[in-house]
């Protein structure tokens, strides 16, 4: 098996109202007819967003509802970053599960949830880097410290 | 936000079991002393394993059990790609929640669970293109057909 992800489905209850959230942070869809999902090209990966009954049948699980053990995280270049996103992120509706702070691990994060309860961790991890097209390396440097 | 994920962190319940599981499959963790978490460098994001009660209370939220309308999925090349990678999960004691068949929406995938139950669709899709270096585009042409 390779080791990357190409896809990330996050199971929706009210697609127009996810649509909506990530539209407000600034995520635009891949233009497309399909009316049941919609695809959002994020660097060398896609996130999609679909009707979570769907999903979990096409997944052959059982839902029992609420959070099943999976975080996804952006990493952002400062820690008044991370204070911009969640700014934003509750401006848009979300749930601040963490308010920004200093992490026992030696970043700076907080924590929103996506209106189906998906968490999404804002982090700036001084020992990652972050390129200039956004994707990240464990340890490493950034190749954009202009930009920051 | 920029329109990208840094990080994917699944929850599980025994770390070295799940570590086991991910390296027969052929992943290698990026070397580090912590042996409370397990990172994975996967193209320009990264996957992490860690103790899916730590990861609850880091991430806000009451941990219900079960699957919570996440799943991951990884493109390949052919659908004999998908037939072969399946075979390694089966044989690594994966679940196999649905297997090799052609798709409603004209591609060809199966699903495998890992030791926690966190699904992962393996699927040939002929209209999102897939490049050498392993990231994935909605729509598109593959760059590297020679290797296909």
């Amino acid at each position: 098996m390779e080791q990357r992800i190409s896809l990330v489905t996050l199971g929706v209850s009210d697609l127009e109202r996810a649509r909506r959230f990530y539209a407000t942070l600034g995520w635009a869809p891949v233009p497309d007819e399909n009316d049941d999902i919609s695809f959002y090209q994020a660097g060398g990966m896609v996130l999609a967003l679909w009707d979570r009954a769907k999903l979990a049948e096409d997944s052959a699980v059982t839902d029992g509802g609420g959070w099943g053990g999976v975080t996804l995280a952006q990493n952002v270049r400062s820690p008044a970053e991370v204070d911009a996103l969640i700014e934003e992120a509750r401006a848009a509706g979300a749930r601040i599960g963490r308010e920004p702070a200093p992490t026992f691990w030696g970043g700076y994060s907080a924590l929103f949830a996506d209106p189906d309860g998906h968490p999404w961790e804002v982090a700036h991890n001084p020992y990652w880097s972050l390129q200039s097209d956004g994707s990240v390396r464990v340890g490493g440097d950034d190749d954009d410290d202009a930009e920051a």
